[in-house]
């Protein structure tokens, strides 16, 4: 049954070895104060900072700097921001890094002039944004979430142990985002790799809901098809500008609300993983494998055709006569051997889970799931199946 | 290699069965004024026209009504509007129908307050758009074009006989399009496969060309797949709302600037079949399949490795060992066998062409190409295989 839809999605994007050359450009829609908002440095280490920098002076801007923003960024660094904002009246928050830094960046933008408790408001009530907002572009140097290019923004509450996500109006989206895929050769394979098992995800959470073969079924497919091939050349070469090129591009897609249109989604991979990083701040896409492949294997039969499909369009297994059961778990097999190849860690032990903490990740986790509903009880035989997983 | 590139597409899609509720809403943002641009009464006939009307007066506009629009709109009905535009001060030109209704809108935007030419200077000289343009937006009733979420504008210059498509920036793009796979039940079987073959062809327009496989071929292979899927469906249906729904989203995307992204393309179908549609006049999508099937058989060869890929990915042929050029060919004959099923025309005898225009639709076309570049001669001979198919 496909369902209707609003699609709106503003941002600019510019792609390439060149793509920083339309900074210049952009920065003349906004106004002098420019908050350039990033992590831990590795922008410094790779010359991106400098080259950055460089452009807001000539551009005229006066730069306010938020750096330190942590890989999973916590209410506290918004507020942290906010302050800033309000303090130096930014016109402008500049994110150069990966998700993570975007993600922060939009929660600075809608909590700096929002009245009353921005966590309660948005991320734990899902209000809607009545209150002014600064504008936020990015400079991506890290393929997965594609935050560059939707209104997502995932932050954790530390003193809660909640990670929250939260999609806001595309109002809120980057104005402008600048991929480079130069910019992601440098990074760790930990991190590649991680990312890469993010963006699948993405798109298996949208895959794996309803009976029905939308026209995003088919695209999700094709998406899919086309990470696996430039992950396995990426993981064996990291400069290679094409595979790095097309991951870069296919992330903006997978988590892009173009992959999700006309049909329900499931969503459940990451409510468990949300709070698996609320109490191991373990890599988001190690974390999301870990719990997915025991999951998809605790579901699959409430969703047999579309298990087999992904075996057969994605995985390319053959039908022949064997029954769907066997073909929907070749499917899952050849996910994990694919996870196996590129060195994602999927033991939980080794993403820094104790054996207590996962009736407290299953306990705390929000229920979604398409094909089926789980139960706080079923979650927690996920986790120890991830625990114990070789 | 993939190419730099920049993408920006600022459409809001508004896509159902109750996608027209959101009218009244974007009404407010534009003036009181507004141009209602349609065909030939078929939306009289479906009762949309009297909806559309009676939002339009709750909503307190002035209606300026362009009636009459003709499937490949002429220059002069271009200059009609513009001069319509610049009497009355329109303030927003709404396009209901096809392809056709939306691509004279936007010839009429960028018309209307144009010094000199406007022909010469945007679709002969492809010169920027450097004077006021007129918002446009549009309610969709014929799937195929996908004019409804680009900056495409095909016009026919009839004392020219020349028919030209120019691909404005995305300002030009419609505001807002308005989706219901409802509208689109009435519509002659003739014209849903003309349609079809269509928003096919601009896939495969991108598709064929280049060596390489860029994520935007994977999507391709993907909505090529959804298309083939709902169309079979919808011709033996055409009141099935799932394979309408898919089949007016698939054209949308098909021929959206993200399927065309990081890689060159070819469009060498699409220039031989203006000149074609300039002489007779025939259906668009029909004039496409007439064309593609003696010009992939000519030109297979070249790309090889990409219509081996079409064969097994988009048919699901199987490789075993048959020779590549055997495969290849195989594709192009799954291609054929489709297009007969659905019923497409493409005896170009029957699409209204004499002899004698051959040769003048071969000379008068303009020479694109991907993987190889044809002679004017061998686009001859490829229309001497279309007049004479089967």
């Amino acid at each position: 049954m496909n369902l209707d839809f609003i699609y709106k999605n503003p941002t600019t994007i510019y792609f390439g070895r060149d793509a920083l050359n339309n900074l210049r450009t952009e920065l003349g829609n906004y106004g002098d104060t420019v908050m350039l908002a990033y992590g831990k440095g590795s922008i410094k280490n790779m010359g991106l900072y400098d080259q950055v920098v460089s452009i807001l002076k000539e551009c005229g801007k006066n730069i306010v700097e938020l750096t330190g923003i942590m890989p999973n960024p916590t209410y506290e660094k918004v507020t942290e921001g906010a302050k800033l904002v309000r303090e130096n009246d930014v016109d402008l928050i500049l994110a150069v890094g990966g998700g993570s830094v975007i993600d922060c960046a939009k929660g600075i933008s809608v909590s700096a002039y929002c009245e009353g408790d921005p966590w309660t408001k948005y991320w734990l009530q899902f209000q809607p944004v009545d209150n002014k907002i600064v504008p936020v572009a990015s400079i991506l140097t890290l393929a997965g979430t594609g935050s560059e290019m939707n209104g997502g923004s995932v932050i954790t509450n530390d003193d809660m142990k909640l990670k929250m996500g939260r999609v806001f109006p595309a109002e809120m989206n980057p104005k402008f985002s600048i991929l480079n895929p130069e910019y992601t050769f440098s990074l760790p394979t930990y991190q590649l790799v991680s990312g890469i098992f993010d963006m699948m995800s993405h798109l298996m959470e949208s895959y794996f809901s309803g009976e029905d073969d939308v026209t995003t079924d088919y695209l999700i497919e094709g998406l899919l098809r086309s990470i696996i091939h430039s992950a396995k050349i990426a993981v064996k070469d990291p400069k290679d500008y094409e595979a790095r090129s097309n991951l870069m591009w296919s992330s903006t897609l997978a988590m892009n609300p173009i992959m999700g249109l006309s049909k329900p989604q499931d969503w459940q991979v990451h409510m468990i993983e949300h709070q698996l990083g609320a109490y191991t701040d373990c890599a988001h896409g190690m974390g999301l494998a870990a719990v997915s492949l025991p999951y998809y294997r605790a579901i699959y039969k409430n969703g047999l055709d579309k298990f087999v499909r992904f075996a057969t369009q994605v995985w390319g297994i053959e039908e022949r006569d064997k029954p769907k059961e066997e073909i929907a778990l070749a499917g899952i097999d050849a996910l994990e051997a694919f996870v196996k190849e590129c060195g994602i860690v999927i033991n939980l032990k080794e993403l820094g889970a104790t054996e207590e903490m996962l009736p407290l990740v299953a306990n705390s986790t929000v229920i979604l799931g398409g094909y089926k509903k789980l139960t706080h009880e079923e979650i927690l035989d996920i986790l120890k199946s991830a625990y114990a997983a070789e």
